[in-house]
């Protein structure tokens, strides 16, 4: 068998139109590499020199080394979008660009935000927390004597369950992905367990909730079931090792590891507990989904099962034919992922990706699988499963179960919640990535 | 029983000097927090809204949402320490104010560096990386032909050799944390796996190193072993999601999951095969071992097992008697960490501290173990085991070993690599935490 034939035999095709065994490409990347002089084991020849030929970073020392590090200022594309400026009412978004992050840690810079009004300048020192309500013992806490109880670190996902709701549009919306899924971010939180403050206040064992909520001018006001709190609710006060960040409710805030965005409720200055719910308004009247029948789904707590391909993504064109990496974040409020599958043909055929260690439990996992585009077109999408069996579901079987509306007039605008079909990029002949519906 | 002596006797000891089983704090923090007025199941009364009197932010809408947010102007002193910021020759060190973070991620910001001559504004669109030598085919990347390559993400540690070597000062050198361990950090790094580029170059089966060059004005040159490097050496090109930091070595560096900081080469831009080391300045001058018969240790490769208390520690000190938690990190350049004993009396008795979840290989664990402080005088130690059951040497081990030296004009100048024994910090009657031996 001649060489080369040996290294295409060796590129094993896992499912249709180029989706490739892990392996595979360990022996195709001399397609990708160009090649320099021919090199010798003490030193480099000269042709071989050419490709290193000094730069001014080469050849003189560079600048200072600053007490809090930023990015390089070629990374300054690398940033949220930021919607409603002006600060007219409706809140602002600010939207993590997963298409150019890799690994599963969403930095502290670029961790998405929702802001009803606008960032609040807390001082630490005068943020109290309260809680009280069906307890033996009110109790009032601040940040230093919060900060003397043993602590728990837990790395998860947070998602607004608005994220996604471009995708309730009856077409698909042409947006890059930061745009249709960055209201989901991943991060390692730190904080006191909330059943270690409420077993000492005492709990009168007839209740069932607490109402929490948060000390920023909307006071944002939301009821968490009782049982989920003693199970692995924080006041969580670090991310990412460093303070909770401003737009993340500094000093503190409520985190529900799978649990909805805004019932992590930032800024976190009351827990009451009580033995119903309190139907605020976040609960009754935003945060519930209108099904085809014309009721409501009532107290959406766990953001399911949900998958999507970062690379290749929209404005991530391809360039040429040759072997790509498809890259992809997975995640389930239920637990861990079980695994994700793969499609290049718009799900006529599925491969199963590598999924990258570790794999916590709610929490981002990390996918991966090598693709050889041949130049024609394809159609990307990715399928997750988590270790309760749930699957994420094709968008026929979504809209069927919670429709679809007609075109709005702008991205941020959507009114759905809680989307987590499958999301599909479309691959034409010049390379170019779109969002598709397959 | 009466319910306060049931309450105390629940604060079971687990050994000498209040060191508290976990679970015991579950019912003191009553000490802690401070009681308000009587709480009703519906609404707070008049004496309970008092600690929830409105601040300016509770009652004016905040500030505007920014592309990529930054810390709480509150927290402008949670930052790394810099040294020789005029640039002399001798480097510039940046430290990690550890005594000030929870969890194991290390944020971006405040990752430590050693740069030898500042940080380099390298151009990712001009930086090449070539392998060449004792290969078949060599071979050159840019970073967006390595972009195209499967990644693998891992969290690990760097530290850097030079870490913690004012300990070897004969006297203990009054300096908090930072100052004395904060050359080691932990982040998620995310990278092609070089041994799929070395494999589609085509090792010669006789090479048995490689040479590793960074592309700043040192050029910073390390020999690594090809079969660590065949291991699990990752071409880094993102950290904690985001691309690599400029003193990290922006846009791509060698990660050598716990091997030694500089040979982590950064800014890399050619890996030469070879069958002998490069015998290079940074591995034959700098970072070998003086020993007390006067040889030399070669070859320094894995950071071996350590652990230190980062809370209590200098600058944090106790301001009144009560509970409080001893947190801290664990690390190892052989695998995990399996248990991290503490001591309050420097070391007569100890306790086994809880492992905080994940605990990844050649990565931060961090520790923690509630301990009641009673007024008197206590010496806090640490002590790690990791899972190939190295132990962390007693300070009285350690120098027996490698020796200790007078105490040097400034913590900076300290000529000793490597130390990872027992650190040991005094409370004193007042509650100020010092740097002791014991």
């Amino acid at each position: 068998m001649s060489k080369s034939r040996q290294s295409e035999s060796s590129i094993e095709q896992v499912a249709g139109n180029g989706l490739l065994d892990r392996r595979a490409l360990l022996r195709s990347g001399v397609m990708l590499a160009g090649a320099m002089g021919a090199g010798t084991a003490g030193s480099l020849t000269g042709a071989a020199a050419e490709p290193l030929a000094e730069a001014p970073w080469s050849t003189h020392p560079g600048g200072q080394v600053p007490p809090y590090q930023h990015a390089s200022r070629f990374e300054d594309y690398v940033v949220r979008t930021v919607d409603n400026t002006k600060g007219e009412p409706g809140g602002t978004r600010a939207r993590t660009p997963h298409q150019l992050l890799k690994g599963i840690i969403t930095p502290n810079g670029l961790h998405f935000t929702i802001m009803h009004a606008g960032i609040p300048d807390i001082d630490p020192a005068q943020h109290k927390l309260v809680i009280h309500g069906m307890v033996k013992q009110p109790l009032m806490f601040t940040l230093d004597t919060l900060s003397r109880y043993s602590m728990v670190s837990r790395v998860g996902f947070t998602e607004c369950g608005g994220n996604s709701a471009p995708l309730f549009s009856n077409e698909p919306i042409q947006a890059n992905l930061q745009a249709l899924h960055g209201l989901s971010s991943c991060a390692e939180w730190t904080g006191v367990p909330l059943a270690v403050l409420l077993d000492e206040a005492g709990v009168d064992p007839k209740a069932k909730w607490i109402i929490a909520e948060g000390a920023d001018s909307p006071h944002l006001t939301r009821s968490v079931p009782l049982k989920k709190v003693m199970d692995d609710a924080l006041v969580a006060m670090h991310q990412n090792g460093e303070r909770i960040q401003p737009g993340q409710g500094y000093p503190m805030r409520l985190w529900l590891p799978g649990y909805e965005g805004n019932m992590n409720v930032k800024y976190l200055r009351r827990v009451q507990v009580t033995d119903q719910p309190g139907m605020t308004y976040y609960e009754s009247k935003i945060y519930t989904d209108p099904l085809p029948d014309g009721k409501d789904t009532q107290f959406y707590f766990v953001n399911e099962v949900k998958s999507f391909i970062t690379s290749p993504s929209p404005g991530l064109d391809l360039k040429e034919p040759g072997v790509y990496e498809i890259s992809g974040i997975a995640y389930s409020g239920s637990g861990r992922i079980a695994k994700v599958m793969v499609s290049a043909d718009g799900g006529k055929s599925w491969a199963q990706t590598a999924l990258q260690e570790p794999r916590l439990p709610k929490a981002f996992t990390r996918f991966s699988m090598p693709w050889r585009w041949d130049g024609g077109p394809a159609i990307l999408q990715s399928r997750a499963w988590d270790e309760g069996g749930s699957v994420q579901p094709t968008r026929e079987q979504f809209v069927a179960a919670r429709g679809q509306t007609t075109k709005p007039p702008n991205v941020g605008g959507f009114p759905g919640h809680h989307f987590n079909a499958i999301t599909s990029w479309g691959v034409d002949a010049k390379g170019e990535v779109k969002h598709v519906y397959a």
